[in-house]
């Protein structure tokens, strides 16, 4: 493809650790030319701030302006804080660009998002024109989504892991699924934070948010509604990564066999997420720096309960990475351009 | 105390990790003098090996042997691997020693010490002796008793969330818990392992054992077994700590005062074990290096599930620490003698 | 000793890394209270901020007021950042007060202070009182010492490996010994900067203010001038210890037995410090949450270069340590008291 | 380029750390198929004993046949350990194959390996067909080589530091250099050890073969055995990465803006080794998961030492990143084939 032909991209919130990973991840895919780069802080020489991309060739980082960003860029990844993020997406969708939002800003009705976020929802005119970008379970709609709204870190590990057996039907209404969740901190954003400095968190690990994570609404409007999920959110000492292991009270008479082939049908065909050979139990490492999500289940005999385990990387599959397999989608291109980076081991 | 008067104190499997925290404690105790370290492996000259000793005055590091143990000291501590602890430890109470052992053996019944230890038990004499040592709840009979079995790190972090709530009789027979527990890898032990190599565990976070972890049927007994205990162990990327985090279906309409008020009267006269201020969650840094343990409970409406957060040192209160204290009661010595020390943060 | 009799013990600066370690050490020293504990920020109850303390009777952290904090006290560590600790110190010493002061401000002659540190020295009336407290090589004039500078974290490192030397005559004049010295990132302060997020941290190593560290010419000072020192200084991904390599151009014909002699002679009546065995080299987790130095030397024939290993807590034996070391000097305890906690390892 | 026409490539030695990164590098080399995978442990499924490879199409790993082995692959890489890879590297070029050698058996003449190595060099005339691959100081011969010498990890850090210098005859003879080098513990590779397990490497730091690095000689060689190096091999707590730190007495009057012009000009065309803007410090984080070295230069009057910094992946340019970069000057790749990836930071 040659250099004119490429789609220009922007994306808005560079700076950031999502921010980060788009350039990363957009600087190896090779329909694209980034175009344009934007923040609310850090505005200047990108390499300069991001030792990584030394040899890249960057444009500078400048403030947000809707109408030099839509000159500039066929596509534009947001990855603003939410309650930022949306205005910022809708006004550029406005102007006639595809727009993918990496915040939750669209990714609930608003009296959820009103609840959960505490923050005033954008008019509902954006929420219901967003599509949500679970890639695996909702290819078609982004095909042709023009606004799209990129799940969140925790709620696209847990999905990945319960979605296939509730489109099956098997929870039960009334069901409550526990999950515990375990991230890396960069989950939380580069903003600077006594509990994030390393002599806080190096050697300590402890919950957050906890009953109250805005990724709950996310994860139940997903399954459905009929389902409750207590999300546990907790901090690894460790930069990347999300681990979640869901306890499903487990009342039918299916069995683990029946379960796994449950999984290998629903993941036939998507190139990043695996449920594991059976005796293999998912690690951080083995996806960090990768797009994969990789799953295994576990039925519990004696107290029938159904384990799940999902491990991705919370800046990939989790933000930036599952962003560009929606780009992907939206634009035709193999769903797995620029994203075939194998797990950084060790 | 004049130091002829001092306990003389052995301890038999001194080069592991559990066996270097013992000799650590003992240093610090003022009650006691160590006359005896015995190891199967890398015997010699204990500061050599383990330098952060370097200036203390410690017995050569010896190949164990029965009847230079009993001659050297008045109370050992056996922190063998299970399946070999017990076995010392039976040898040395009926040479007329009292007997601390920090493995498994002496924990179970012989069906289920079989069953989940996949190893003979031993004979049913001193299980029956064994007195568990749950040091907040069992503080009687381990006063007198002459051979303890220490309780397991992980059994040791969900009893002290658990028990209270199991004496007031507020699990409804047939009762699931789930608890989903994390460990600093030093409670695998110093033998190597590829998967605990740093190279290999840095960054990483993975569960083991799942279902079939040891200490699950060491919980059900202290419980009652009328409860049944789900526990996923996994693996923190850190030396030292034990997180566990209990799910427990909530039918009763008490509330989380009430809860509360439970927990505050449990260990009222307990000191290591502390229901932090409500706004405070545990963390494994506040309690590092010391043998305390910190709770908190939450209960999550939406689900009505009521979560209790434990955070223990595996190395002291899920080991030596606990051991001591169990000592310190044996022997009529303050609880708190040689245990003095705050969780050492930053 | 009575409670009535102990010496009521003040920290100014008490919610720093510095001032953590001191209230740690206070509360394991039985000649001491705890009287008063003020900070700039951060004030009220101690253990609600500091979990760690849970269960230890604190007095609350206050605004500090030097009348109330003179009236509450016997002894006061100061422990503010520089540029503010020197006028706090000399105010509660000109109250009668004995003060221990933990910066940078009264270690130097008014002209070197304001070179390396860029801010204005206090009245050089302090600065000739002040007493250094580099306490294996300073004992005597620190016993009557009622001002004392506490060295620096850098410096101790550095100090006690190259004092030795120094005082035998080993360095000709004008000789440049480089120092490539590493540390923990407690060392920079409970500050948030977002180079020392663990996000940014975590598996990443660089050296900051190189050739500018400011323990240089206080390095250089007590060497007595006639030495240059090159100092390195490197943050490593872990909260404590200091490692300092100091490289020594090597013109004697002195061999390595008889530079290890010269550390066998220096530290043989100091509990700390120590000349580790040949054949063991220095390593941080030896020396963590303990107040010891350990020292190893090479002589590398190849070069002609002397190598000295120089490994330390930075919050103890660095800074809080040795302060109470310093104490227990001006008040006639065992230097060791309140100090004798070995290592935590693993 | 069809599958048909692609190299096909074989990794002996496909389980270790250099290993696992060839695998991972390779598997993203569009000119290249992974056709061989040999090992001398843990042969059989690939994916399974890896899981960061889920999801690729990867022969089995299989115990080594050389026959075997020439028949499947026309170019090879052999990462087994020093003292084993050399012969099996001799071995695959007598069959024709090309050979790319990442061990140290073919980088030294015999008696300085013999020497250093402790172990019986291999032939001398492997040892003088090889062509060592130091990339951006040796293009022109690598270009033709067919046995490949690939430099050593930390010899590639200071040697990309100091030969720039070398070229221009900046160190007088007799110069010695001090180079004080610290390395992520995957380069002591997969096998398994004590000091290497995370319970006893986390939070600790310490110097290992003082005055004794295998790779001293490498460098010497390369600088041309009139300058002297002390190398200094030092462990960090993470996986990956090598920070060098060289000291070289100035004696000259050049100034810091000509030295950095030195390194301007001898790294212009090399797009993997950068030096940085003059007000950014090199940090292990920028560099890890790519084949970039990052430079800086600091000339402290005070003691007139040139310090210059090196940062590398230890497994990307020290090891398979180098490695593959050398295959594409073998095979008339572009230099960056395959290698394009940038810092995975966080």
């Amino acid at each position: 493809m040659g250099h004119s032909e490429r789609i220009r991209i922007g994306i808005v919130g560079a700076t950031g650790y999502g921010g980060q990973e788009l350039v990363r991840l957009i600087l190896g895919h090779q329909g694209t030319v980034l175009t344009y780069l934007a923040a609310t802080s850090d505005v200047g020489d990108a390499t300069a701030l991001f030792p990584q991309f030394t040899g890249a060739s960057l444009p500078n980082i400048q403030a947000y302006d809707s109408a030099v960003c839509a000159q500039a860029c066929d596509t534009v990844f947001v990855a603003l804080p939410s309650g930022a993020s949306g205005t910022v997406a809708a006004e550029l969708w406005e102007r006639g660009l595809r727009v993918i939002d990496l915040s939750g800003d669209l990714r609930l009705p608003p009296d959820l998002y009103e609840a959960w976020y505490e923050k005033p929802a954008v008019p509902v005119k954006y929420l219901e024109t967003a599509v949500y970008g679970l890639s695996e379970w909702n290819r078609e709609q982004i095909r042709t989504a023009t606004l799209l709204a990129n799940p969140g870190c925790y709620a696209t590990a847990v999905l990945l892991a319960l979605v296939p057996l509730a489109r099956q039907g098997m929870f039960a209404p009334g069901t409550s699924v526990t999950v515990d969740a375990k991230s890396g901190v960069s989950g939380a954003g580069r903003g600077t934070k006594l509990a994030h400095q390393l002599a806080e968190l190096a050697d300590n690990f402890f919950p957050y948010r906890v009953g109250a994570h805005q990724h709950t609404p996310e994860v139940e409007q997903q399954l459905g509604f009929s389902t409750r999920v207590l999300l546990t959110t907790q901090l690894l000492p460790m930069a990347r990564g999300i681990y979640a292991c869901a306890y499903i009270p487990w009342l039918h008479d299916m069995g683990e066999a029946d379960v796994r082939q449950v999984y290998a049908e629903a993941y036939e065909d998507a190139p990043f997420v695996t449920l594991l050979p059976d005796e293999v139990i998912p690690q951080l490492k083995a996806v960090r720096g990768s797009n994969s999500c990789h799953l295994q289940t576990r039925l519990d005999e004696r107290t029938r309960t159904l384990m799940v385990f999902s491990a991705i990387d919370n800046l990939q599959k989790g933000a930036a990475g599952q962003a560009v397999q929606n780009f992907n989608l939206m634009h035709g291109f193999s769903e797995m351009t620029g994203l075939s980076a194998y797990g950084l081991a060790p």
